[in-house]
């Protein structure tokens, strides 16, 4: 058995044998769940910490409820979001923090590799687990984007599944990327217009593609990216209503991808932006199932870092 | 019986025998409290989520006072006051927390009616509770006017009442109206300068008065409303010493109404504009037991919507 | 035995039994705590209010933290931190909060006074717990600060404290005077420049330097202020270098205490300003220590205030 992890801020090498009891064990709380457990008392009397350094409501929530359904703590130490905290100033909240002797840390940083720096620099016990940090990794994200579509699809090693949108700025991108690369996906298309496309030599897996008509062809599963909207004007970008043309999912594109393929979307969306009002409402959009099985996975994760 | 209540969005058209099983079900929680019970254990591991668009600080506290002494756990999901959120944005809101199975959403926004259309695009069975929605209703305010009243007044239908501020844009005072006059309330009178009076199409209970001395004589609660500082210039209203000699509560004034006449207030206050000092620190004042009596009425509001 | 406390508004005045007793009952969570202990229930069903007029993510951490050890509910009732609640509006505040049943208020103001004026207005039995007020107490920073010490140099009647930096608004300061000489410590030394030193009339205790050489020579403990940064422009204090040169700890200077002196500081620090980082990080820091012990001593205030 692949051993137990401490601290979650990548799934980069991470084992497939550990992706998968991740996985697993929020397919037991969700069954659970749907049998009418509403809470388990497993981390009674330990503490977590939300430390969001860029604001984020929801997934700040779906960790909060997590944490409660498992009986544990939770208490939000709420960073003012002008501060840039870092370097010695942000170890100095960590180990402060690490003094009230909490048991885990749940951190979202604008800047790449910090839960990895808070990781090293710890000096107790404390458990990191990264909620997002730059455009690198969004590990809780990329554990049920693959509940969602492992639940659908069992057959990982035959799917076909596409990411479109802005790649380049996107952590939940590279997570994905990396989870379901872990777990054996047959294929993994990347599709984006150039200027959002990741450096080659920074992600390496997928194939890339910047003819979405073309990427979805065939497709079991595409997930569409949020654009930031402020990004729009900086990188020249076409308008709204040109990406929409392009890198939009609407019915007549979706009707190229595999009968039934799933609609994915980390949200909040942006309807008319990057997908289309029809398809994200639509029979085919897995879009609320990802956000609910958020939940679990961050139980799973909690409980996987938490439990003795 | 009247049947369960799963959502309360407003007291318009509320049966009498609801309201009343409502502000039974707070009084005997009351009795309970009195009696040193602290905390219910009826609604253990459900979650209720405020959601509130205006902020308020003293609704928001009562009602998460009230949801954990029945054992709920509350999570405060925390919009950026400035977003404007509405239409599609805000359904995707409500759909995302119906995702993550919540129990209740506490909601408050400045626009009327969006509690019920909440209700409407509800695909769970998430109860929606109405802390406030722009002009409209704010029943658990309406409920706990009435069962104040009520605790000092139980002879209703012999009751005259006056309303008496800004009834114009007050959910308050709305709430109130409809929860006295389902009551069966002998009489409702509504006092206030013509610039701040409902259409009467709009609202069509109660006497209209434009003399506060007139609408206070023989009253046995008067509850006065607050005014919006901000208002008083955008409407060319007196000044605050012009409209607190017209429609303040002072001694002299309150001494034409009934004896024992109880003094209420939604709060915060404000000294000396809507009512004096002495008046709102007085005897005959009901404030600071409207407030307790918030708590328990959203308690039995809670339980009535929650409970099994 | 000296009777219970039933609020905690300062240190001054406190019989040294009282603080012993807080500090005894601190050590005892501690140890309770390091073997194993998480979560007691003593406080079960009890409700804890944090009223933070002044922003302070630490310290409402750890009394958050302190009050769900000890099984209270807490709620954070979030003051605009604009807003100069004072006079009639605080008290309306207060008696609000009051009539919802709350048994705790932890209360941080800028105006000196603040908490006692509640204590003195309070209507029920609400005990009333002082984070801070102005620059006049911090009775759980006086406490934690004596425990720190007691833990490392038990023998207090033989001790020698220095206290460095802008004594003048240090609410810290005043609260570890009135602790430390409390409980009989040898020799208090208060240390800074002489704009920074309070008025003699107000400060009556402990011997007064400007010369950081001279002050910290044979200490046992040493307690480091932080400079308001913004504050060196506005009283003509010399810059940052300078003020380091001659009130900062370094490794030259705190080689003039006593070997094992302690080094103490209420955070969060500022690295290179008042202290040197590596006498921040190295042996004889306590710093973090000291935030340990206030999760304690909270807990111990909490106890003691609110038990049966």
């Amino acid at each position: 058995m692949s051993p137990r992890l401490r601290h979650l801020t990548t799934l980069e090498n991470l084992p497939r044998e550990t992706i998968e009891r991740l996985l697993d064990r929020a397919e037991a709380l969700r069954d659970a769940c749907a049998h009418g457990t509403r809470k388990l008392d497993v981390l009674a009397g330990r503490t977590v910490l939300n430390l969001f350094f860029e604001p984020s409501t929801r997934t700040r929530t779906s960790f909060e409820l997590a944490a409660r359904r498992l009986g544990a703590d939770v208490v939000n130490f709420d960073i003012g979001l002008s501060s840039t905290s870092k370097g010695e100033e942000l170890f100095d909240t960590l180990h402060t923090l690490e003094a009230m002797h909490l048991d885990a840390i749940i951190v979202r940083h604008k800047q790449s590799g910090t839960p990895d720096e808070l990781v090293r620099h710890a000096m107790s016990g404390v458990s990191v687990i990264n909620a997002g940090d730059g455009n690198r990794a969004h590990p809780t994200q990329g554990l049920l984007d693959a509940l969602t579509i492992r639940q659908h699809r069992p057959d990982l090693e035959n799917l076909r599944v596409v990411i479109c949108g802005d790649i380049r700025h996107s952590r939940v991108a590279r997570s994905d990327i990396n989870a379901l690369s872990a777990l054996g996906v047959k294929e993994i298309r990347l599709c984006g217009p150039a200027e959002l496309m990741p450096d080659a030599d920074e992600v390496s897996k997928g194939s890339r593609h910047d003819d979405f008509d073309e990427a979805i062809e065939g497709a079991d599963a595409v997930i569409m990216l949020r654009l930031q909207k402020e990004r729009m004007a900086s990188i020249e970008l076409p308008d709204e209503a040109a990406y929409f043309a392009h890198y939009g999912l609407d019915r007549r594109r979706l009707a190229r991808a595999a009968p039934g393929c799933l609609v994915m979307h980390p949200g909040p969306i942006n309807r008319g932006i990057e997908i289309a009002s029809d398809v994200a409402d639509g029979a085919q959009s897995r879009i609320l199932e990802q956000v609910g099985n958020g939940v679990f996975v961050r139980m799973a994760v909690l409980n996987e870092v938490l439990a003795r």
